[in-house]
């Protein structure tokens, strides 16, 4: 007999919950300097997974000897294979089990093999396909940039589901209360006009009149102040990207690519481009990237407290506003992906938000 | 799939637990000094709940902002409204929606707004009405009393049902082991009479002969000795009262208000007022104050492992004897009122007791 | 509404796990030594008891007293009789409630009891009867040895199976990988001939042809080097035995009595009997019992991992080979048990192992 909960419960709700299972994409397992000569760890959509550097390069595996089941990543990676600590099974490309070195004979069939699942190494970042049956028939999207441009790169673990962490990174209204004085600051009074574009497989909007925004990292990006080109996207089913623009001398793009390592813990591997005029690279690097992991650190806060509540709660309720731009529609695109529908019809919507 | 949990288990039980859950009464969320400029995150019947000091009084609202579901809590109170600490929504009286930043119009519809459970403040405790739907016909009990008394208050978290920790606080057989030598001795053998009296919504003890009790506490409420009038009383759904007296001189009531947090989780608001005979209230109360506090720790410490064993074995197997001479009463109470039976016929009872 | 767990998961398995559970046997609940003068907290399939010394001898009662349920392991021994700490009631030979404190007459009637199982200790270790109920038909085993032996005795909780803990102790291949020098070194590439045996309620390998191990163990073992007697052993339900055997002078039987404590984590009591050549038993014992010590750690530390990994993927998906000479015999046995299947046929084989 299971021992007694605490059920003394709260209230009942719809008991919904914005989490949708997108198993046939690409997925940033990590970063391609963190696979290095020991096996990885990592969590992808739920499953558990070993990364190593094989004579055939990077390889994703299934994180369990087929023999006794011990995690594969205890072991070590010897002469390109990975070799479990239990019994020293080897496994090389393709998951094959190439030695058992207290047996006779080879190794022969095909089920001590280990699982293999699809991986594409790709500027800086190692991805993985979710689906160790069915052959990848696309490629992971690339978020490098041209020459000229400095590069921060960040990752964070988000205990969120993959849609509150995606409509998070996009939201503007929050980041005066939640990031107050760092990028926005309340009270500031402004109308300005949101342009929502929905696709196939993308979300945008793109705020037409927004000043510069006042807090410090608007001041860095646009020291002259004036009306900054603002858009914000997402694009099916992980990435997010953030991009100011200020006549020809300031542009950033901010691409966050999302991880769902199980419904409610969400892994952000963000790559911040940028170029800004007078000052060097180094430089803003050094201002930017700790202002950038203080937000990302205020973010993950308030979104383990929204999570923690919805699980208390048993499931969200969410009451959704005009300026919650994207939040919906990102729902309204991982929702029909995963049912298989369709693909959505286009939508163009126009709304004023104040900031 | 969900992992696998241990399952060799202890021998089944009846799978009973002494749990009733109540919803229409007045539980205590808070004392009147904790409730100051900060939101005040409690728990009453399961219920996580937002205490705070709105401009129409204290307010208590379902601990979730409406929008994205966050924990009001973790919020700032402003110009006495409960501000969002996500994006800066703002909730006054009665839990309404005044203020969406972000947004161009009026906040609006009434989906906006935060549930508010009923709040009344009274001699210096809190009190939440545990139902937000049902507007409440009773009023919170007064634990004051009159002029010429010391007060000290005390609360604590215990690991116990209500039921385990109104039994608790007014056993009487327990105090010479657990608390052994503070306030009862073993081995005194003394044969006294209880006399039991139940009515709809109470049940009462009335200790007949019983000696000044031998330990700390006796000695200091009764320096000369002598026979007390000793009374323990149980009223519903969350009040246990102890009263002691002895003459005209010596009076001490000690009020408990229960609230339970879970099922297995009880908050006890204790306030003890006393006259003694020559000593002045500052004195009594610097030697009654730590006693109280260390015979509240013991009981709490007892109640921790007693609910994790019937946790442990999935239910209770309780077996009473006639000098449980309250608890089975209280349950009788508490699982009446529960179902919404008929109240329940009085009764007297007369049985005997070694102290 | 019990609050939501992360579901995303790992790929469906067969959801099978070698767990059998016995009940009508004799397990180790704790060595002589241990149990003194203060009444200890055990675990045995499952069950909580307390195990005290009373008046008849080691006792082992449910842990948990019949009034109120709290832990009697919480209580103390008092003139030979377990007095539980909450209320006073105590409990002597066979479980019987001998005294109700406050109450004024005898406790009489058998429900106040306490539930007890039969109890043997023998050769230092207190065994424990799995069932309370149907009376043993059978004494544990001895765990002793005859006169010139010197003994090393070490006790570890394992996080898992009996049956994952006694393949471990009786598998020779792993040896060379998890313990690496310690008493195996991968890569000797000798081929030794294994002789399996199966009877009722037993299975055995012997090694035929194998060399002296060549880690430190071994070394001291058979200083001379020379070709060993080597046999594993599992008994039915808890015993796993390993014994070497190098001409009339070196002599080494480790026994291992495994008690679950629940499904997933097993007690191990290990008693290494040794007599070897030239060297006294007080330096022998010097060197091996921290060897011993460790190689029990590294064993503890693969078990705990390969069991998180079954209880993360939901169950076990083992693929064996000729080499896993013992544990699917050790499972078939335990499973006829459970299942109160007719004895097993006899069987023998030979297989031929890389060491």
């Amino acid at each position: 007999m299971a021992p007694l909960e605490p059920v003394l419960a709260p209230p009942p709700t719809r008991a919904h919950v914005s989490v949708a299972r997108l198993s046939r994409y690409w997925y940033v397992a990590c970063t391609s300097r963190e696979l290095r000569l020991k096996p990885l760890a990592r969590t992808v959509l739920g499953l558990p997974l070993v990364l190593f550097r094989s004579t055939d390069g990077p390889t994703a595996l299934l994180d369990r000897c087929p023999h006794r089941n011990v995690p594969l990543s205890a072991g070590a990676v010897r002469e390109g294979t990975l070799e479990c600590a239990y019994h020293g099974w080897r496994f090389g490309n393709g998951g094959r089990c190439v030695a058992i070195p207290a047996l006779c004979e080879p190794p022969g069939h095909r089920g001590r093999d280990a699982e293999a699942f699809p991986v594409i190494e790709r500027d800086g970042l190692v991805w993985v396909y979710g689906d160790a049956q069915a052959p990848p028939t696309t490629e992971p999207p690339s978020l490098g940039c041209g020459p000229g441009y400095a590069t921060v790169r960040a990752q964070m673990t988000f205990e969120g589901s993959l849609h509150a962490v995606a409509e998070n990174t996009l939201d503007v209204p929050h980041t005066a209360f939640l990031h107050r004085g760092l990028f926005r600051k309340p009270g500031r009074d402004l109308e300005i006009t949101c342009q929502v574009t929905r696709s196939a497989d993308r979300v945008e909007c793109r705020y037409v009149g927004e000043p510069r925004p006042t807090g410090l990292i608007g001041r860095l990006l646009a020291p002259q102040g004036g009306t900054v080109e603002h858009a914000d996207r997402f694009l099916l089913p992980c990435l997010t990207q953030v991009e100011y623009r200020l006549g020809e001398s300031s542009h950033v793009v901010a691409w966050q690519a999302l991880t769902p390592e199980t419904d409610f813990v969400t892994r952000i591997y963000a790559v911040l481009h940028f170029r800004v005029p007078l000052l060097p690279g180094w430089l803003v690097r050094l201002v930017v990237e700790p202002v950038a992991r203080r937000i990302l650190r205020q973010d993950a806060a308030m979104l383990r407290q929204q999570t923690a509540s919805i699980q208390r709660f048993g499931g969200e309720r969410y009451v959704s506003t005009d300026v919650d731009v994207l939040g919906p529609h990102i729902w309204h695109l991982l929702k029909r992906a995963e049912r298989g529908d369709a693909p959505t019809e286009p939508l163009e919507r126009t709304v004023t938000m104040r900031v």
